[in-house]
């Protein structure tokens, strides 16, 4: 067993030399490339043997399941260790026969009808809005901001991306938006208050429904915004323009023209669309502690999937935008704020679910400023509209 | 033959109802609607029978060719009779089983490998600099321009477009750019004089070759541009930025994959690359009358064959644009100087070419107006690159 993680250890320091770090073994054995004293450096400790064949055996999933039990501990960045394990490959394993064949039963069984949607998605979402509110910023926006200057703050940066998308989208008073996905309402709230449209905001998170609902309430926009507690097969009506924010990652590669022929049903011929959504450029079977502990039933895909199904759907595709370093920030950001309340989470839960979600936000983080993960905004027009702008300097103005 | 046509022109009417148009046979006989002595009004002359029978069994490809053979007539505006044609789809009829195995046999002979890739583009670009400065703009420019205002003239809006690449590439002074199919150098010599990078450029056109060779001397650039008679499957070297315009369109669908991973190879880890390329949102079959006399070879891609390619070569998508409106803008003003210099193109060639070139010219900008053609230019690096600005606001900036 340590043999295989001294090897590891020495992949490691082959592939980032100037890195100070250290495993240290159950029974004080260890291994040790620089100075594991100096700032920056990680000393990962295994307790047992039996923690580091879990490892070996299941990867990532074994790593994730030993950090979350306690039973490997960590003094330095958690990052900066997933940095390295990124330059290895240590989260890209080719995948087992195993997990081949849990991937094969995924895509048979349909998880994501839409009762199993409605599971998947309480299972991530219906945490509380308490638990929320201590990580995201007051918008309770719980996607990628959109960073202007470097020093933007986390609602700032919001409202800034809610700004970014109405302008792409080219919101106009009086027109009717429809988001997919709609989270705890921060897109329908900003595009009615600055830009005159009225808008239906779908999410099938109860805790979503209810908190969209009462700050709906509390600024008074009931006449101008509706929402739904309903699956986005459900939707009916006829819209100007959709939105759909970080919600596409749950729909399941099986769903992905499903969805397509949905929003096609619900927009007007020379309708605009923008999907915002994590993807990969390549595609790659899904992280299966992510899969197990954090989202359940989720599918990440890759911009020529998405193309593709647009294209089979009549939609004419208009401007991608990769925003993969802004997810980075607001995931840091998000990580800075669960750890000022990390003894708030450990009270509402558990240490085993306090090191869970750290490992899931800087994992995260780490994955899009090294790894595979990607956000694409996406805008797409139903059909042709030749009375678009020429040009995208109407995003950009002051 | 009559009743197919009496048949097509109820369609046109159906769907385009406020247009007047009238067909008239070669024994007087017509069908109208609308008051074709309105302006904008369009009439179609079929002479014989024979034109009308080899139409019908051949869709564009007969109408191209009876259109160039003078048997078909028109008073009016051509595009508009596009428009019509393209409202009910005649652009894009099933593809009968002779044009399915037609395509078939080109899959598998490999059409641009480089010996037929030296002949298809001299077929289109080895006419002569002279017949092409008759309808390019003084840079000598046959890609999509860049408009930033209706009113931009060509020539300004083909140097706009180079600057909006140059923007989006982030060149600096002293890297090395490499323009893959770079014409007549127009981007090469923008790049080098306005950013101060030094530059190769290849093409497979001697007319390409010999014209952009004595511009950069003309201007003193010798020792800053090289410009090469090559493949682009025989360059050689790295590059910290790549960019390829309105070539990709001839690499053909089997080559997309040697295209890409020749970039890869030529491109130094976390460089930029551009590549600027007509596209269709869906697959569909070539256009055979455009295939058969304008572009022998080409190939028009779709977004997701693009994005797939790219990732499977490890690059990193960044941002895609679609200029389609440019484009059409482009063409226009393009067959607007064909026309003016008609005369002088009539003695050169003959009476079939200039009918000929203007189908192809307004056929082209239709097909980007009504039709399924796009142009994107799709922004990627090679792996990651953190050290790229995080919004767009650099392209956008006075």
């Amino acid at each position: 067993m340590k043999g295989a993680f001294k090897k590891i250890a020495t992949r490691m320091h082959q592939a980032e030399p100037e890195t100070n770090f250290a495993f240290e073994f159950w029974d004080g054995d260890r291994v040790c490339f620089g100075d594991p004293s100096q700032p920056g450096a990680v000393t990962l400790r295994f307790k047992s043997p039996r923690t580091a064949k879990h490892i070996i055996a299941n990867g990532f999933l074994g790593f994730g399941e030993a950090y979350m039990g306690g039973d490997l501990e960590l003094d330095g960045d958690l990052q900066e260790l997933l940095r390295l394990g990124i330059c290895i490959g240590f989260d890209q394993p080719p995948p087992s026969p195993w997990q081949r064949f849990v991937f094969w039963v995924y895509r048979i069984s349909n998880r994501n009808t839409c009762n199993h949607a409605c599971q998947n998605v309480s299972h991530h979402y219906d945490r509380g809005n308490e638990f929320y509110s201590l990580y995201l910023d007051p918008t309770m926006t719980y996607s990628c901001a959109y960073f202007r200057s470097p020093n933007d703050s986390l609602e700032q940066a919001q409202h800034q991306k809610y700004e970014h998308i109405a302008r792409k989208l080219l919101l106009k008073p009086g027109e009717k938006l429809l988001d997919i996905g709609c989270g705890w309402g921060g897109m329908l709230i900003h595009a009615v208050q600055n830009y005159g449209v009225s808008a239906l905001g779908n999410t099938i998170s109860h805790s979503q429904y209810e908190h969209a609902r009462s700050k709906i309430k509390e600024l008074g926009l009931e006449d101008k915004i509706e929402v739904v507690c309903e699956d986005y097969r459900n939707l009916t009506g006829k819209y100007d323009k959709i939105v759909s924010i970080g919600m596409f990652e749950h729909v399941g590669q099986k769903f992905i023209p499903v969805f397509m022929q949905k929003m096609d049903q619900l927009l007007n011929k020379g309708g605009l669309g923008l999907l915002h959504t994590i993807g990969k450029d390549k595609a790659s079977v899904s992280d299966p502690w992510m899969w197990k502990y954090i989202f359940p039933g989720n599918y990440l895909p890759t911009p020529d999937e998405i193309a593709r199904e647009m294209g089979m759907a009549g939609f004419s595709l208009l401007d991608v935008e990769n925003l993969r370093l802004h997810y980075a920030r607001t995931l840091d950001l998000w990580a800075d704020n669960f750890e000022r309340n990390a003894e708030k989470v450990r009270q509402m839960f558990d240490d085993v679910f306090v090191r869970m979600w750290r490992l899931y936000l800087r994992g995260a983080s780490a994955g899009f400023k090294y790894g595979e993960l990607r956000i694409f905004q996406v805008l797409f027009s139903k059909g042709l509209n030749s009375d678009l702008p020429m040009t995208r300097d109407h995003i950009y103005i002051q």
